[in-house]
């Protein structure tokens, strides 16, 4: 059995271009994180693979009742660099809500390709990086659309509504482990950069 | 361009019948949690997928430097129903040689499609119901691998080495909010089961 996966190319090079174009807008305007900017670009010079949407990694501190809850949520604090003990402090000392969560996420990408072929290469290759939680999460007539992610996602419960639920005397070992968490998600998407540098795609 | 993909009809029912086969005998030894074998025995009544792996959401306690490290990690406490506040006191006095986490996960399945069309169809209903990082994670000639996964996902750090980071006298608040977000996975995972009766496929 055959199956047939019709990918349009020409609409594949139109949404590609319009992918582009926002990506070099973003860097004017100081949306992308530095960090990531070299891997993008990277990506943008290969033939069969673009990126719509990236992150490098972050700490998030976020008021909810639970991190996927969205809605009626605020963001207290969020950095793609380490964070500080003083950061820290401000954030628990912030009034919320519901319940203060530090969420550290390590690296997203996400890649559209033109075939099941380089997607599949796309994905052997970032799992091979410590992406390990890499897929297809759409097949559409413009493109396959990849989502590349690492494990290193990590939440931290702080704080409900007034009570401090970490020992503050300890507080320097969280914010250590905060940071060392945020830096490994980092050496993941170097890997991941070192290796598309010679992936035929 | 319409880029072929070929699935072979009788290796996929090969692993179909292996798999079913491991089920059933999983059962039997008891390997299977019983939250969610209702799930899965209705997967195995479609004709064109079937279930490889399967988990219905639990409360894991592991002795490890971060959460996705497998090398040197040991498992404290595993449990796929609600913690208890003894439980909880218990894993605190297991002496550790790392950090002790945590972990509650939502529901997990791996699913095995015979093409495109329905893996594409398994991927929007369970996206429907709470299932948002689902996605395809391997084409290979014997079916296309799905997995669905939902973002109920978070960690608690509450030990390093000898040093409590938790503030113990909330810990009640800590495991209150450890078991909704258990509940909150077998909420996903009878939205499935349910969405999943009425799907043709």
């Amino acid at each position: 059995l055959t199956q047939g996966l019709d990918i349009d190319d020409e609409l594949w090079s139109r949404w590609r271009n319009e992918a582009y174009r926002r990506f070099v807008e973003d860097i004017e305007i100081g949306y992308v994180d530095p960090d990531i900017v070299p891997l993008i670009k990277l990506i943008f010079s290969k033939r069969s693979i673009f990126s719509i949407s990236s992150c490098s990694g972050r700490v998030v501190a976020v008021d909810t009742t639970y991190p996927w809850v969205r809605e009626d949520a605020s963001i207290i604090f969020k950095k793609h660099s380490p964070l500080t003990l003083n950061e820290l402090i401000s954030i628990i000392n912030t009034p919320i809500r519901y319940r203060c969560w530090i969420i550290v996420s390590g690296p997203i990408l996400h890649i559209v390709a033109k075939s099941l072929e380089s997607a599949t290469k796309v994905l052997n290759l970032a799992r091979s990086c410590g992406f390990k939680h890499s897929g297809i999460i759409s097949l559409r007539r413009d493109g396959i659309v990849l989502e590349l992610i690492s494990g290193t996602w990590t939440s931290f419960l702080v704080k409900e509504l007034d009570t401090v639920l970490i020992d503050l005397k300890h507080a320097e070992k969280l914010l250590k482990t905060v940071n060392e968490i945020l830096e490994e998600g980092k050496r993941r998407l170097q890997r991941l950069e070192d290796a598309l540098k010679h992936a035929d795609l």
